[in-house]
């Protein structure tokens, strides 16, 4: 069902980063649940975590884990989201993490735990510990395409991107791969994503650099406006490019923030590609705002309209029902008379009413595309904000009821 | 589909108030598409709209008139809801009112038009003028079941509610219709909604009540969050009973409004009970908060949450995706571990994790049954909210999907 989403690109090697990749029969059987990614010494790390205030027991120990120590390994399992389960589920947390560390003869606090799945339930910690071996046995540094299948639960594909750029005349690599489909929203959206570089750089430099690109791909998507308790986001350099970032500014540090922003927009392009049930991707730009707050709220407002997200999915130019979602935008001045809406070339609204050269056929033509977009100049500043959004069509309806049986 | 969904109850008549319904082929054959409601010379008026920032062009003109007449008429079509239209929609409006004005041999303001259906289109006022004789002829008080079906867009039954009561020993009546089944949410969430009394009452008094009813009632529901262009809530007094209501305190007004509220909360039930592919009717109680707002807005998440809706659908007991709507809600504090969910008398979540003696079988038998509270309670307040929603069902996707077609 995913929109134009290609098979994945070759992931390069990242020095010093290696993956491993088992099943672990977490919650399923026979299938890729379990990934630790083992960093080298002296590997930097920066990441970003949920808003939710319900975050789960992982969220939890890898942001205090990660105030403590530089990190050895992350620990990944699919199945079970470690949500909702109070003390019992923190010691869960714990537990998987001091079971990886003694393999690995590192301190408990250098690994950081990631779950994704059903929300509420215990983890079985005895399944994940049995399943270790398997994954420390096939760490490879060249085991990141494995690693994307290993993190996927309701996606119907793996997700990955890499780029390589020069900086100084030495080659900068930085590859990633993330999961989520369902349960997609900003503030963290992406459920999972793990980024690793071989520059080097402080973790300051690190959030900095992650804060700025999430704000540019992960926060800027919405697949059901619902954001998830465990979504998490690394990045990890081990700096064995020989290539040190000191500062967060200058044409270096621009070409290696461009390459990560690329990255993260892809994986994040690449979750609203295949979000549950998605048959279009729809990119929605707002522009002429007062402020960029009132550009998101907007674009938001139309993104997560349940009524413009099925007639998307019918492929019906009933444009109404966005001019009714930017009508209801909690903006603090709409100026209707202003506004003009397009899909992709195709005006449907001039001055706050239906232009006048518009036809139903040019609508449904555009609107008969699998990939739209839709633009709404607010004619009223000088801001504006894009994001990517899908359609809502049955098969959303059926994953989601679904999920757990 | 329509959940416990009564047929419509008897319809008292409301002296002064005479309704009349035609078949006007505004959009489609053979249906009941135009409505009239007449009132005796005398009967006060109020009225609340849409807080959409793109109202219809009947929105507009009833608000003009409102504030310069009082009305001796309402004329409702469906099948066009006469928004984003621009200046011809605003022509369309007053010709419409006009035509009927010249009937009824009264000023044209004098008339409030009311329309719902597809947005952007043209109301075609030659059909719509061509019946009006139709509904002229038909004018009856026992006028209002036929009405209640001439309102109706996707609605699957029509909704109506009358109540009487005993007042200085005399009997006031109170009736209303209500049209609605898609596209609701508060801010006037009933899309149309007209309703009658033949208490005497200044129309300052009459807002007062339509407005703190309205917030008990319409105001406190929600299908899909979409808020329409068109919504639209008329309450007429038309004094014949002999009951006068000069104050807005008091006993007497007392037993009025909770009257007026009962009719008006059984409307808004009645929209939720047969919305768009409803299989569910969801009470949410939000309590214990440290504001009416806090509440609400926590009630809305879970309310607007297409996961929890779809949980709901399957009959899952997926406590998880209220937990983490409960997360996300934008109240300022929220102390996780003082937090706790019940459904009906099944608690499922206790110090903001799973209850000790919660089962799946518990949930599962509670989330079977058709009609289902989902009580949150905040643990850090005294206020509290309540609103009702229903689920999202594969039929929800249908209706939109094909609502053009």
């Amino acid at each position: 069902m995913a929109v134009n989403l290609p098979p994945l690109p070759e992931l390069f090697p990242v020095a010093g980063i290696r993956l491993g990749t088992s099943r672990a029969q977490i919650r399923k059987k026979d299938r890729r649940d379990l990934v630790v990614i083992e960093c080298a010494p002296g590997t930097q790390a920066a990441a970003i975590f949920t808003q939710n205030r319900f975050c789960a027991a992982p969220v939890t120990v890898a942001r205090e884990h990660l105030g403590q120590a530089v990190p050895r390994a992350l620990l990944i399992n699919t199945g079970f989201a470690n949500a909702g389960t109070g003390i019992e589920g923190m010691d869960d947390a714990r537990h998987s993490c001091t079971a990886l560390a003694s393999s690995l003869g590192c301190a408990s606090n250098e690994v950081l735990p990631f779950s994704t799945g059903v929300i509420g339930e215990r983890l079985p910690v005895e399944r994940l510990v049995a399943g270790l071996p398997g994954s420390l046995a096939a760490l490879s540094e060249s085991g990141w395409a494995e690693a994307a299948h290993g993190i996927m639960t309701t996606d119907t594909l793996p997700k990955g991107s890499a780029r390589r750029v020069q900086i100084d005349g030495k080659t900068v690599t930085i590859t990633g791969i993330a999961k989520g489909a369902g349960m997609i929203c900003p503030n963290m959206a992406t459920l999972l994503a793990f980024i690793a570089t071989d520059a080097a750089a402080p973790s300051s430099i690190l959030q900095q650099c992650l804060e700025a690109a999430a704000n540019e791909s992960f926060n800027r998507i919405s697949v059901d406006g619902d954001t998830s308790t465990n979504d998490s986001c690394v990045l990890l350099a081990t700096g064995k490019s020989g290539v040190e970032l000191n500062v967060a500014t200058g044409k270096t540090y621009k070409v290696f923030y461009a390459a990560v922003r690329d990255v993260l927009a892809e994986l994040a392009q690449a979750i609203v590609r295949d979000a549950e049930g998605a048959t279009k991707f729809i990119t929605i730009d707002v522009v002429q705002g007062a402020s960029q707050a009132d550009c998101l709220e907007v674009a938001y407002t139309i993104a997560h309209s349940p009524l413009v997200k099925t007639a998307f999915f019918a492929s019906d130019p009933n444009w109404g029902r966005i001019l009714a979602a930017v009508g209801r935008a909690r903006i603090p001045k709409l100026q209707v008379d202003r506004v003009s809406i397009h899909l992709d070339d195709v005006c449907i609204v001039r001055n706050g009413s239906r232009a006048p050269e518009y036809t139903e056929m040019r609508g449904q033509a555009v609107m008969a595309r699998p990939e739209i977009c839709v633009r709404v100049d607010l004619g009223g500043g000088t801001e504006s904000a894009r994001l990517w959004t899908c359609d809502l069509s049955h098969d959303y309806v059926t994953i989601n009821a679904e999920y757990r049986t």
